[in-house]
């Protein structure tokens, strides 16, 4: 690492310690004075009061240094946005939504990463499986079932680190081999939930990443869940809502994910199902397009006209192609007992010389046959023994 | 009865077993000439040809005496369009339909009937649910529980007479003391299907009817079910889908009610239920409105701004009404370990002015407290014992 390169993630570092995420003006001072003009004037109070207001409770926290031993004592690494991997792309979106008057959003000042580090290449083609923490079987299986079947067709999985839906998303996504980024609302060596740090370990091991843009030590808080939502949210080009209460994070991500510019997806479920009924409400808000399968989620969230499910998957009946006559004529036979021409006009409805035509048109379709009695109808392709 | 009306009746009998429904052009020269007179040049062949294609292969059938007697020994009537309780307004949609393109659909020439045959003012306000004959507990139990509702809200229930969701509406209807309506594919006389004999017996004994536009002793077919749709669509201002397959006949009444003016709704599922995949696939295709209670229907389906669920039926939590700020500093505070504001500063992030003015105010929610170590979180209502 050369001297300009620590002096920068030294600077990333301050700042991303001295203000709450996000912190709007902040992150609108370093684009524009860069990270260690802007961490300089930070520790010497020379900035706006905008800025001022978000860094003022904080400002004399020195631990650059300290943190960045942190993370490397625990195997993690800071990205910075100087980085070529870091998700520009991605958090364009930010700037997209701020234009278009969302408030108090931003792009993070920089992300702790554990795992593989590349995070513009991983996050290129990705989508979010979110859900409540208290899912059931139904709504773990399916998330699981997500997961793998994502990775399988190229995508990058992205969620938090929650017990239900997201744990499910990232085993589905691990047991197919695929990339999986968990992104937490701590710091990552803070260790939560407890019962998924060996998954978020696998997470690390595997083709994928758990991040944070929160300092170590940095403990999980109600409100650092809803903003790290955005990052979940911009990270993919889609999000999946699997299940959801009424009230729930998952609602909040499908939100934001709709101001930034992303498909949002729900999954219907037992209208009895508590857990199912945030994801019905966004349906019936308009909020979400409803999926209840992987091609179905990677038709809705891939690059337009990728990713199409093929018209024809819908199943067929021999009886298909008839035109409303000949389905009243073929209705009208019986498999066992042979009618005359006459016999079906009249109790078709039909005209006898339409029925005339149409018999042997049936008959040459496989339909009907003439029998020793008259005309029978034949068995239908699922009758057929 | 007078000889006008039974005249009358005698021509509408006779009408309705020479053409097999939908019968446009003859239910238009019905109009154009009144019952009798067109059921005199039907007899005698003087028809417009597209008239004649209708009517051909059964003009012969002289049976109205006899359909009268059959259906006055079973005791049901005939209703026509001349009646009082013909329901006039609900079959007005067959011409708006007709004059917007709508190929081969027209109001019934007559209606069989047994129960109450005061059907203008029982579909006044209705609502059809229909779905799969095979369907699941799932399914059967809802739309138990929307016919119980909907009769409970003032709402006729129409439905077809089929197992499954058919029945199960009915049987909700008829435990909530309401009105339900089956409409038959077949004549009212064949007792089709077997099984649902007592519960047809029932529909009738109670404020509802069983009705049919095929003459007595008509089997039932499979385009029949699909022509007998369009009246159950027709009798309703809505059509609920509960669980329908991929390919199933509550999806095309589904159709036909959409193309009525209807409101059509569907009721999700799990989607890993094949039963569920037609509603899935009409609420990703954008016909149908999606609908998880009785009051959901009854707001959709209801007259404009009637029936509107309250806007407060969400769970509420404490910590609602905070703005950002005031959140994340209840957030900084621990039930046990008191904190001085310069503490919560520094962990909210939020300036200590900012602190000091927000601890107080949280402190008159009830959210917080001053402890003997400094400021401590109070245990949310949830959380009490």
């Amino acid at each position: 690492m050369t001297p300009g390169e620590l002096s920068l993630l030294l600077a990333r570092a301050y700042l991303s310690r001295v203000a709450e995420p996000p912190a709007p003006a902040l992150a609108g001072f370093v684009v524009e004075h860069g990270a260690e003009r802007a961490a300089d004037a930070v520790r010497e109070g020379r900035v706006p009061a905008d800025v001022q207001k978000e860094v003022g409770a904080r400002s004399e926290l020195r631990l650059a240094e300290a943190d960045l031993q942190a993370g490397h004592a625990m195997g993690a690494r800071l990205l910075v946005p100087e980085h070529e991997q870091w998700p520009r792309e991605r958090f364009a979106a930010f700037e997209h939504a701020a234009q278009n008057g969302a408030r108090n959003t931003a792009a993070p000042l920089a992300l702790w990463i554990r795992g593989s580090p590349r995070l513009a290449e991983s996050t290129a083609s990705a989508v979010s499986v979110v859900g409540s923490r208290a899912a059931s079987g139904y709504g773990e299986q399916l998330a699981a079932e997500f997961g793998h079947g994502l990775v399988g067709r190229g995508f990058t999985v992205v969620s938090g680190a929650a017990y239900g839906i997201d744990g499910a998303a990232h085993r589905g996504a691990l047991a197919g081999g695929g990339a999986t980024l968990a992104v937490l609302a701590c710091g990552l060596d803070v260790g939560y939930p407890a019962g998924h740090i060996g998954l978020l370990r696998a997470v690390e091991a595997g083709e994928g990443a758990v991040l944070s843009e929160y300092p170590p030590g940095t403990p999980p808080a109600r409100h650092r869940f809803l903003i790290r939502n955005r990052l979940i949210a911009a990270l993919s080009m889609g999000t999946v809502v699997v299940e959801a209460g009424r009230r729930s994070g998952a609602r909040n991500t499908a939100g934001i994910a709709a101001d930034l510019g992303r498909v949002v997806m729900a999954v219907p479920g037992p209208v009895t199902s508590a857990l199912s009924a945030g994801c019905h409400e966004l349906l019936r808000d308009g909020e979400a397009v409803l999926v209840t399968s992987t091609a179905e989620i990677a038709e809705a969230a891939g690059p337009i006209g990728a990713n199409l499910i093929p018209p024809g998957a819908r199943p067929s009946r021999d009886t298909d192609g008839l035109g409303e006559e000949e389905l009243r004529v073929f209705e009208a036979l019986d498999p066992r007992k042979g009618a005359s021409a006459d016999e079906v006009s009249v109790r078709s409805g039909v005209p006898l010389a339409g029925v005339r035509a149409i018999l042997p048109a049936l008959e040459f379709a496989g339909l009907v046959a003439r029998g020793e009695y008259g005309w029978v109808r034949r068995r239908r392709r699922s009758e057929r023994s």
